[in-house]
């Protein structure tokens, strides 16, 4: 856990800057172990911590009903940046930047790039800092570099778990991707927006490697879905009960464009969409989820009923071609 | 699921009285098979029916901040009776009563009470309109029948998963206990609480049988976590996020007592305390839950760590013995 600039002096200054008196702290699966250690700087503070025990994905879930409900001044939130505004429980984000060399990893991705010339590089915000050293590599090696900002994250070439749009805004001038970060998730997320090869470099494992085979196994399991859901008569169109997931207006509009079409629908909501959860409602045949479409494509074998994004269902009712929602972005949002 | 009463008149009667435009179906798990009848049954008043999705054991449960944050008008709560007094949301409790008979199982357990002559009866609120036909069975054999009040509950005779004071409050004058009801949860919560011998009567599967010994197997387990959690140098004290559920004053008395016997202890919230979310903690030694006690009790095996009851947290640190802690039940609260 050393690997982190968990930030505590700042979060020290911060609360008592605000004269909090009690702080939630909230941190993403893998970074919670550190949550013992965050609360004992929060404790030097003269705050009193409670640390959030429910998983976290994103900056999507921040906590604001939960510190609402248990009186709390002041939200520390680690390991993204700020996603949804509100102005309801003060929150501080700590970006959890990784202390992590990215050189030599992203050396040994070069060659799975040699056959590219025009590279668009992105990476997740523990890295960010780490942009212009990827891009330097990459100039020396004789590649054109493109970073993506599309103006809807906080940072030029950042992308996160349901938003790439700083890649797909550059993917028609560039020839493969490199993605710069920790495990297959977001590599996944940039080769699935954008259709273009897509290699990982990994500065943990110290491993690169392309993602275009796992990617295309995941849009064969799309497709199977969408097949299966063209044939079924009842959906459930999941919201999102989290801030950020929360896309109420769309759902009542999948709602009527399923009943245009002669399908039986009816609205769900929650806070987790988990395989167990569907398993109560068997006389339904399909869901979309317009919540958080990675849970729909980090899972699909594990549901037992199809679990589409919006932009899949587009395709069930036949609005879109599977191609074009392609082109848009599996899950584009 | 015509083995309950849904109660589809009334529900639409109420939704029309309060103009009720959007309506938030919550059902807990083994009812939400029923959820897109009860929908179409709001669609036919006129409403927008959404269906909770998210677990739900109990009334202590209900959805109010969730039906906020989607804009509805009424929360039609089934399977329970109503627990947590608020106007934050208007709220409808249909409580389910089951359409089974009770009188062959009642009857198939007298031969198990034959020791006893003073029987404490109970049962859950789906077959309370039972309670009187129960009650003649035993006195026609000749018992003598006790049925508690103690006016924590909505109804004489009732239990709940977290509260069984009728029945703890006739304990010392009965010499067994009848728990009328569907599966081992609530007859093994009778026996847990009070320590008397304890016979399930379940009407579904038309069986009676004795929980003695699977209570004894709990108990013996609970034992063994309160033993290691006299080791235990860090504690994590949970308080829970549901509305009925959240009991931050006991959870900072916990942490002072902790602090006090020189642990170190830590707050920690969560809608659902999981065996998986305490595995994000490995520097922890030992939990105490001042949510569910339930949850602490059904999976004692699955947590990687001793989920303590506050009262069992008293054992550990020695204010209380294990035997008083018995007379007190071990999740009373």
């Amino acid at each position: 856990m050393n690997d982190f600039d968990f930030e505590e002096e700042r979060i020290k200054k911060e609360i008592i800057r605000v004269a909090a008196k009690r702080v939630l702290l909230q941190l993403p699966e893998g970074l919670k172990p550190e949550a013992p250690n965050l609360a004992q700087a929060i404790m030097q503070a003269n705050a009193l911590p409670i640390i959030s025990a429910d998983p976290c994905y994103g900056a999507c879930d921040i906590a604001i009903s939960e510190a609402e409900s248990l009186g709390v001044d002041l939200i520390v939130h680690v390991g993204h940046a700020e996603f949804v505004r509100q102005a309801r429980v003060p929150t501080i984000y700590v970006e959890a930047k990784a202390k992590v060399s990215v050189d030599k990893v992203v050396r040994q991705a070069l060659p799975l790039l040699t056959d590219y010339k025009k590279i668009g590089i992105a990476t997740s915000v523990q890295h960010l800092q780490e942009l212009n050293r990827i891009n330097e590599i990459l100039i020396e090696s004789g590649k054109t570099v493109l970073i993506g900002n599309f103006g809807q994250l906080a940072y030029a070439g950042q992308v996160i778990g349901c938003n790439y749009s700083n890649v797909v805004s550059i993917a028609p001038e560039v020839e493969a991707f490199l993605f710069v970060g920790g495990g297959l998730f977001h590599g996944l997320g940039v080769a699935l927006s954008t259709s273009k090869p897509t290699v990982i470099a990994d500065p943990y494992d110290n491993k690169a490697f392309s993602v275009s085979e796992e990617a295309k196994k995941i849009l064969s399991q799309r497709w199977a879905g969408i097949q299966e859901a063209k044939g079924a008569k009842a959906f459930g169109i999941f919201v999102g009960l989290k801030p950020g997931q929360r896309r109420f207006e769309q759902a009542l509009y999948v709602k009527d464009l399923a009943e245009k079409h002669g399908r039986a629908a009816y609205l769900f909501a929650a806070r987790e969409i988990t395989p167990e959860l569907i398993l109560e409602f068997p006389s339904l045949d399909a869901y979309v989820n317009t919540a958080c479409p990675r849970v729909s494509l980090e899972a699909p074998k594990k549901f037992s009923k199809p679990m589409l994004t919006v932009n899949e269902f587009m395709v069930v009712v036949g609005d879109i071609s599977w191609e074009n929602m392609l082109k848009k972005g599996l899950f584009g949002n």
